[in-house]
């Protein structure tokens, strides 16, 4: 995933303090999040944050109440723009299978140069507190939705039964494909392992929902 | 999980010093599974653990390296532990879905007292050293070949077909298995609840792979 820039988000009624404001927020955003990519979360701190970002940890500070939180807003930012390459992955007229499997391939090859930040993820969403939880079930909310899509699509079509459980298969198709991280992590998998592998997986989770 | 009894280790022929050094050794990690069980990793100090043990932290560290390899240690122990449940969880003639769900929510039974420690364990699987990862994997091992033993069976019966990957279908239960404790750390569901969870995941994951 590339640095989003600050442009897109100042409206032009925008004042110049605000907008100033902004740029600032995003600047702190990028910084942690490469930091956050590179070291995870624990390692990363609020000082090598800001500066990275080229401003003080008390500039930091008065964008973020603590190191939570900007982890939070990275996690939202990071999921939405994973959610969009995702939904853009598959080409329409494919099989259900492939449709899935071009779409969290692409995941994979848009979120690998991230790993550590993929990693904290996952291991802060086993243990946080309750509301925490429910903003970073929020924010992954948005890619569960895109692989809901497909498969809602494919039980529209007839690809799949009418009474196939769509929420278990995304269920079942989003644990395997976060599961696959730690392959990357501790494996030295590469995105096309990656992909080949949830394709698999993909194949045994669908194998009894397929129209006959 | 109960606590195991010092005795049951030592074995006759340990003079007195030894068979002490592994009564202090057995105090030190049923103290820290207690803690550990009670709080998750990151708030379980070394200096709580020796005053769960009735000891000195230095008595601590006499036995453990630091608090990683303490952890470890109880990590090994209880994966044994729930390998042991899960085997005899589940009733030989029964079907492989059947067999997986018994056993499975035996694991689930004896485990939900220790949720804290369950979520620490996959937290830290998610980000810990190469080398410690490799040993999570060996403790994790038995498990896993729990339930591979029951699904191996079923494909040698004639009741999955030959041609099933094994291996696959036991990694798609196990990343189910362990995924619904989040439903229990945040959606408060008992062991009950899980039980029926994984039943249907299994319907799933098994659906292709039963013999016609």
């Amino acid at each position: 995933m590339t640095d989003s820039t600050a442009h897109a988000l100042v409206e032009p009624r925008l004042n110049r303090r605000q907008a100033a404001k902004i740029r600032t927020r995003q600047k702190v955003l990028d910084a942690a999040r490469s930091l956050f990519a590179e070291r995870g979360y624990e390692p990363a701190t609020i000082r090598d944050i800001a500066k990275g970002a080229g401003m003080s940890t008390g500039a930091v500070f008065a964008n973020f109440q603590d190191k939570a939180e900007l982890f939070e807003a990275v996690l939202t930012e990071d999921m939405t723009r994973l959610a969009e390459v995702v939904e853009a992955g598959s080409t329409a007229g494919d099989p259900v299978r492939n449709r899935l499997v071009e779409a969290l391939s692409a995941g994979y090859h848009s979120s690998l140069d991230q790993l550590p930040l993929f990693q904290a993820i996952v291991a802060r969403s086993w243990f946080q507190p309750l509301a925490a939880e429910m903003r970073a079930r929020a924010a992954t909310k948005k890619l569960q939705l895109a692989i809901g899509a497909i498969v809602q699509d494919a039980v529209t079509k007839g690809e799949l039964r009418q009474d196939a459980d769509v929420r278990l298969l995304v269920e079942l198709i989003w644990d395997s494909y976060l599961s696959n991280y730690r392959r990357a992590a501790y494996d030295n998998w590469d995105a096309q392992a990656l992909s080949e592998h949830i394709g698999k997986q993909i194949d045994v989770i669908l194998a009894g929902a397929l129209a006959k």
